[in-house]
């Protein structure tokens, strides 16, 4: 993307995206994406520091599970303790004590799935959920919503949402968007979708006007967001949109569809019509098939709460497990006096015996779940770690064959 | 102590306690008690990792705490999961990934506070509270009552305390006792303390059957208990019955009276008669204040579960603050820059500011009870450091000062 006005050559210099190799069979590729925070390797896994912390792991533990990159919620932090302390407490890394990149969304999701009720479940996919239901109003001006805390109407438009992120100070920022919900018409899709190509000009104007640094100083990227529902001609217009716009990266957001089949579908729908030099975030999904299949139609980055919060339920992802996890409480492994997987080198996996870990589990432990988010944690850098070596040796089937098992299987 | 019958003469040598100086105006002393997982200065805090895990830290961030000895419990372990089933993890320092000395209790005062519902209030000197009531009965074998889990019947005396205590495999074990509540007459608390001396002899009797060996073959010190209630006599006469058998070390143990003045009353009773040469652990007593008179009192170690208890409702416990600590939800840490004790040199103080912490407490992130309870742990065993040094250099008025606040100040 071009600089923009007023950022340094030196300051831009500082954000890039590289493709380092392509696999022959897909559209999967390896990458090295550049912040000032340092630079990662694509296909990476974004974990979900939501409200400015990691549940259960120091960002010294997120080191030693390999973590590279973490991303916290604009929604969440502004209303507590509100972008203007996190800038006074050095902005989201000095405050977290997190030295590696970072990543914040614009609080368009949260705001619309928690205002709409039970649209977050809904874009997954799930049952319906009964919700306070926090959204006031939306205008071509932005959104009013009420904190779920205090319950004081607050407003997110474009400009509020760029000097939010400006504030808090990420690598890598995403443009304000409405997350539109699955179960619209096409017609309200497709206003939905134009409103949000509207805020992303919006959002790039203040980019620029911001001349594309934090509070902190430091340089900045902006994604765009592909948005459209489940309609192919509608994915199409987005992903050009964002395309023809000087965004550093572009991320695939709104309604994915209502089954896995779907979300793929309506993903390979925008693939090929994203600006192919740049890196694509596939937001909110985790599993490693979707990973997979994400990874094939060419996504370069992915997040998903699940590896923190399957732990807080005592799960433990593991590679080739059927569901991709293990339930801790299950009686089989009380006795277990080897690892959850011994294949697995992090820290629980090369200290702890699983019925220790079955024990913490059973008794509500709260060192059970630390511990298990740290194997979940290094279990995604680690199925990521492996997908890049595969994209590289062409052998991405062979290393899905090894992650995943079908479910027939 | 004689070590056992079958105990090695380097076994025994793996156990040993010498006093190192003693305060010119109070029985306060310092010492090293050696255990086969390292020696230990005292006055000593014993940490509770009651089920076999600390609350909220790794054993990694408990050595970062400068911790160095932790204690587990017997009657919760017994329960889940199941002592036979420590022992195959490889006894409890294995299990936890601990390698320090470690303490476990005779299941005594859980069996009697939880069993007769609030007696751990009462001796406390807290408010009664209704609980479930476990215990069926207590008999000359032993006692029986309902596992709070399956609701299905146990037993403990004294042979199954030790045998149990052999295989969880601590440093330091407890004799069974009966742990008399704080509102009966004296009447019972004489029958209860004589009760506790027939099952003390047992305990013994039992440890020496075992050769005085864990089930990992390391030696273990057995402590005998003295109760007594809050009548001087009666204290009196367990302290001597302590002294004349061949305990290792000497535990304060059931109702120390219903307030502070009263426990030290108590304690007083029994310090002049107990074992001199002998380690005292005064049990579940943790606050500054009281650690200062327990320690004026001839005291070397001490345990509770406040450390972590309090970190879990978002306060720290901080040198020379009014009450001991302070509260990270309070509106004055919100916008603090600073850490929470500018004098504190743990990683939690050293690395992050007040203000964050107060935004993870405020906003439940679990990510701050761990921070806020290696911060506790630290300040324990900073106090501990400042205790013992001020014994040595004649300086403990001054060493209270600077950590008690007085009521009235």
């Amino acid at each position: 993307m071009q600089p923009p006005a007023g950022m340094s050559d030196a300051a831009a210099a500082a954000l890039g995206f590289e493709i380092t190799s392509r696999d022959a069979a897909s559209r999967a590729r390896t990458g090295r994406l550049s912040t000032p925070h340092g630079t990662i390797e694509t296909p990476a896994f974004i974990f979900c520091g939501t409200k400015g912390a990691m549940k259960g792991l120091t960002t010294e533990r997120m080191h030693a599970a390999r973590a590279d990159i973490i991303l916290a919620n604009t929604y969440h932090l502004m209303i507590q303790p509100g972008a203007d302390r996190v800038a006074a407490l050095g902005g989201l890394h000095r405050m977290m004590r997190w030295d590696g990149p970072m990543l914040t969304d614009s609080g368009g999701f949260q705001i619309f799935s928690m205002g709409h009720g039970g649209v977050a479940d809904e874009i997954k996919g799930r049952m319906n959920q009964a919700r306070d239901k926090t959204l006031i109003s939306i205008t071509e001006e932005g959104a009013t919503f009420r904190s779920y805390r205090g319950g004081e109407r607050l407003f997110l438009s474009p400009e509020v949402s760029i000097d939010i992120q400006r504030k808090l100070g990420a690598d890598l920022i995403v443009q304000f968007d409405e997350c539109t919900p699955f179960n619209v018409e096409r017609d309200y899709t497709a206003r939905s979708m134009a409103l949000s190509h509207r805020w992303g000009d919006r959002s790039i104007a203040e980019y620029q006007r911001g001349e594309g640094l934090s509070a902190q100083g430091l340089p900045q990227a902006l994604y765009g967001i592909v948005q459209g529902g489940v309609y192919d001609d509608l994915r199409l217009e987005s992903a050009q949109y964002t395309a023809d716009r000087p965004f550093f990266g572009t991320a695939i957001g709104g309604s994915l569809g209502g089954s896995k089949e779907q979300m793929y579908e309506v993903v390979g729908y925008a693939m090929p019509h994203v600006a192919p030099d740049r890196p694509v975030h596939l937001l909110g999904i985790g599993g490693f098939v979707d990973i997979f299949a994400g990874v094939r139609l060419g996504i370069d980055t992915f997040d998903c709460v699940h590896p923190t919060r399957v732990a807080r339920h005592g799960w433990a992802l593991k590679k080739g497990a059927r569901g991709e996890r293990v339930n801790l409480r299950n009686a089989r492994f009380r006795d277990e006096t080897g690892p959850i997987d011994d294949t697995c080198g992090c820290a629980t996996c090369t200290h702890y015996a699983a019925g220790y870990l079955s024990h913490l589990v059973k008794a509500d432990e709260l060192l059970g779940l630390m511990l298990l988010a740290e194997h979940n944690v290094f279990t995604m850098t680690r199925l990521m770690a492996e997908i890049r070596e595969a994209i590289g040796t062409g052998t991405l089937d062979a290393a899905e064959q090894a992650w995943v098992v079908a479910d027939d299987a």
